[in-house]
């Protein structure tokens, strides 16, 4: 087996994406000799020992952080700011500090003013998750196939890159890094605004039924489905993404908007050609997702 | 095995939907003595030949629905207004006409008119679909366990309408009757607008793409994937359901406009409990649609 990644690896954090880190830890046993895994309640805490996919549980976030050569925080990001004040005197030198976070730009704005000289801040997004959340919704294969973008600041030390990088390799992903701001734009189309979508139409659709006191989701066509299940996604997680990626996200909400009325007027003055082109241009881009195996 | 509910039944159109009827018919032998396959292309009823789910595959769609007590339109609903025109006068006395279109305001008002007396006509709509089209993309489970739904004009003849519900029973959906009005809006919000706003969100992307010349594709989140996959359904089909729909669907698009700028609004101004409360909503509607089965 190759040398472990890591000597003592904390995560902070223990649902779907920190759960599933510590399941392929303690598959593979080339990422950290420890793992020491944290969570704010004891529940989920005493269910990650059930599980056994610790070394060490520690509810004390100080404490779990405490001699350990990386540390991923692996919360909500709107937890990261108070997280980050209380952990960063506590990280050992030459450590690395690494995440989760579905957005990158504000954790860098939190999380970096609390990182101490010596320790290597490294954000990081994996781009794989489901719409379960929790220590039993994790999975060793959540990361197989799935891209994770590390976007560290410029001066970041190359050899805590290169470490961040071989430890999801390890979790199975390929890695790409690209500038905070980038990260941001991308993901607020290809993830967050489907996201709000989401959630809004399943909104519109039941305040539809309210009013004509009628079924209304019973008939929820292949159409609809896909978009209930997306929006079954853990409230506290989707709100600080929402709010700690407001400008991209809004953006986005903006343009997409302007897109859908010019399709609303194509709609309304019946112009054929201009909808079916549109509707040719989804199936490209999906036959090229499917080329290059993101479908 | 019961007594076949048609003698001889008309498909008309065999794609996804068609073929996937005569493929049921073929199975189970308890729907019709005879199936007569129409398609508007020598090269899909050659391939219907070929799949052997034909007693008869006719290329005149007149010449298909001669003798027939059962038609079935199973074209887009785009081509009904002429297919009726030339079909209505060579229906047999007593004969039933039904469709599969996903509009019914629309279908009532290009086929209604082309009914001759003694001809029964009840529309329908079997609410089961996937992204693909063609008659390689149908199976026999395409309606099991979904909702068939009838709007049979006021005053049609109730043994037509129990015949056409003993025909999709058999299929394997549910049926229910509604309103044809109702009906329009009710798939506007549960299905046509989540395929207009997928067809759009995939063009916003890659927009976005273009102008960044950059990647932005190639990380499609699951978010972003559910999205592709429905965008990419038929043009031909889906142009024709949106401006057979206009009313409704622009209706629904208004609303969940509304709604969306409602959201933003909510992220603009950090307004964390408007947002979680949305997130929730979305979740206890899927868990409402996990416990109707329709998940
Ligand atoms: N889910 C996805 O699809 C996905 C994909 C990529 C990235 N991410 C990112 O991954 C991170 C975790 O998401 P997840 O899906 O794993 O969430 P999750 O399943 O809800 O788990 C969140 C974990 O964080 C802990 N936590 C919650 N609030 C906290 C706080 N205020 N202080 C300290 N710990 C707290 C929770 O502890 P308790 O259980 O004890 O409350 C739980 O262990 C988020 O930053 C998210 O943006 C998620
Ligand atoms: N797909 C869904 O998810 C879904 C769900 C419920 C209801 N529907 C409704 O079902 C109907 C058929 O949809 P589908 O998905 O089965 O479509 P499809 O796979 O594209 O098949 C359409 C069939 O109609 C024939 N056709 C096309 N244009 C025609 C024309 N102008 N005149 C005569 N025949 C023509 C085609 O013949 P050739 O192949 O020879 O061109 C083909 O056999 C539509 O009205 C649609 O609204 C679809």
């Amino acid at each position: 087996m190759a040398e472990p990644v890591f000597e003592r690896l904390a995560l902070v954090g223990a649902g779907l994406i920190g759960s599933s880190i510590a399941r392929i830890a303690r598959a593979r046993g080339d990422i950290a000799r420890v793992v020491v895994v944290n969570a704010r309640t004891e529940k989920t805490l005493g269910r990650i020992a059930e599980l056994g996919i610790a070394d060490v549980c520690e509810i004390d976030p100080v404490r779990a952080v405490e001699g350990a050569d990386c540390v991923v925080l692996c919360a909500p990001v709107g937890a990261y700011a108070s997280l980050a004040a209380a952990i960063g005197p506590h990280l050992a030198p030459g450590a690395i500090i690494t995440d989760v976070g579905s957005t990158k730009q504000s954790v860098i704005r939190d999380v970096g003013p609390h990182v101490p000289q010596g320790v290597h801040f490294v954000p990081g997004h994996p781009m794989a998750g489901t719409e379960f959340s929790g220590p039993d919704a994790g999975f060793s294969e959540l990361f197989e196939g799935r891209w994770c973008l590390l976007t560290p600041p410029v001066g970041t030390d190359a050899a805590a890159v290169q470490r961040i990088k071989a430890f999801w390799e390890r979790c199975g992903a390929t890695v790409s890094i690209m500038d905070p701001e980038h990260h941001d734009r991308v993901v607020a189309i290809v993830s967050h605004l489907p996201h709000l979508i989401a959630f809004t139409i399943c909104g519109t659709a039941d305040d539809l039924a309210d009013e004509t006191r009628k079924e209304v989701l019973q008939f929820a066509a292949s159409g609809f489905r896909d978009f209930t299940r997306i929006a079954a996604s853990d409230p506290v997680m989707w709100r600080d993404v929402f709010l700690n990626n407001r400008e991209a996200l809004l953006e986005m909400l903006a343009r997409f908007t302007e897109d859908a009325q010019a399709m609303a007027r194509a709609v309304r003055w019946g112009d054929a050609s201009y909808i079916e082109d549109k509707v040719m241009r989804g199936r490209k881009i999906r036959q090229a997702l499917i080329d290059i195996n993101q479908a």
